[in-house]
């Protein structure tokens, strides 16, 4: 599946790290993942790997120096608030080795929110922001995002996570966008098997993935085929609808999102 | 923060892979994460870390090797279906050096659901199973999940991993459960964290969490405290509220779950 190597030109590849012991515990649900994967997947860029760490230096400097080395960019949501476990900025600032200290920036920034006598010593440790960084605006509640090399730095909370992945997007390099083409097939997965990975060996430029899913009592089955080019995404779609003609279950099929 | 420290004493970790491409594009939105941390917190089982790959065999390898050495536990979800991008079975083969065949106790399973002539080759893709693994019960639809060594593969299907879970959930060691006392604040943190930085000194070993969140087009706070301990949480919770008193937040402030 030539789309999902690593490399190749006019590709540009990301990885997320999802900061917080309050996921890993359960006690909050991530929202942020499936809603960044997708932004990514529209504006062109490929979401290779996700990490959920906890709030532990050491693993938060692991997790990015692995992945920054890998990757043409690492978003991180999660840490940066004023509290005692938001340590997401100081671990940033470890991991490229550069110090951290109160950015006069920010601190402009979040005088538009708070009154001077209102900006404390523990708010301002959200205006604390590694040297060499650029800021990422917040609209929702002023403290801000930054970005330094290839990491961009983000609120938790989805609606301030949002608007800054909105605010930093515009400067990210973007590559060929990954189009797809989807059918529902109310059958479980392995009827359509065997002619799918027939059609995957001829075309071998598309990949082809099949989900099951499971409703009202019964399996069923997405079958998604990916490319960037349209054309050969129309010629496997349509060879994709032969092959569920051929296997008889083109009555329960349809076109899905 | 002890309680977060790798190892002691009846300390029990996990980490999770969650494995496919569709998760990745935003295709598909996971339900699992929150579901087996909030399962793994109930039972005793620290979460300590996620990873969501592609489905690249290389990939799920390191990952599966990188986990299975670090934490007591690593589960899998995804990839154990019938075609040809369900490649986790073989990928845990590998990352164990261990052959991979059609297993009779995976088969005679699958009997339940299946007549002999439906039992194709492509279904028996499904009873491929790692040798040396012991299988986990699909009450859904048959096709197993297995075992091997501290590593637990499962199905992508949300319903049919919640059932896999249970089946395999008393077979695992568990530690001891971390309790959380949590309290709702209608403030932005940035109001508490002084005083929450001086308790969490305080009661060193009762790790605090000051998670924001945005309601209404308000910011609030849920402020958590753990510990294995009972009766140490319960002090902490009286110190905490007196500092709420203190700070003049008691009035917005509430237990919660």
């Amino acid at each position: 599946m030539p789309e999902n190597d690593a490399g190749g030109q006019d590709i540009v590849t990301a990885a997320l790290i999802v900061i917080g012991d309050e996921i890993l515990s359960g006690r909050t649900r991530d929202r942020n993942i499936g809603y960044i994967a997708e932004y990514m997947t529209r504006i062109g860029i490929r979401l290779r790997e996700v990490r959920v760490v906890g709030d532990v230096e050491d693993e938060i400097v692991d997790a990015l120096n692995a992945l920054r080395a890998a990757y043409d960019y690492v978003f991180t949501t999660g840490g940066i608030g004023p509290t005692h476990d938001d340590i997401t900025a100081e671990s940033v600032a470890k991991a490229f080795g550069v110090p951290i200290e109160i950015d006069e920036r920010a601190v402009a920034l979040m005088r538009e929110r708070y009154e001077a006598k209102d900006l404390t010593e523990t708010r301002l440790r959200m205006a604390r922001i590694p040297q060499g960084a650029e800021l990422i605006e917040n609209s929702v509640s002023r403290a801000p995002g930054f970005m330094i090399g290839n990491v961009i730095v983000m609120a938790g909370v989805p609606k301030i996570m949002q608007v800054m992945l909105d605010d930093v997007a515009p400067r990210l390099r973007t590559g060929r966008k990954l189009l797809t083409r989807s059918v529902r097939v109310d059958r479980p997965e392995g009827e359509m098997a065997p002619g799918l990975a027939k059609l995957q060996e001829e075309f071998s430029d598309v990949p082809m993935g099949s989900y099951p899913f499971f409703e009202n009592g019964r399996l069923g089955t997405n079958l998604v085929l990916r490319s960037s080019d349209e054309g050969r995404l129309e010629q496997a779609l349509k060879a994709l609808w032969e092959m569920l003609e051929a296997q008889g279950v083109a009555d329960v099929a349809r076109a899905a999102d």
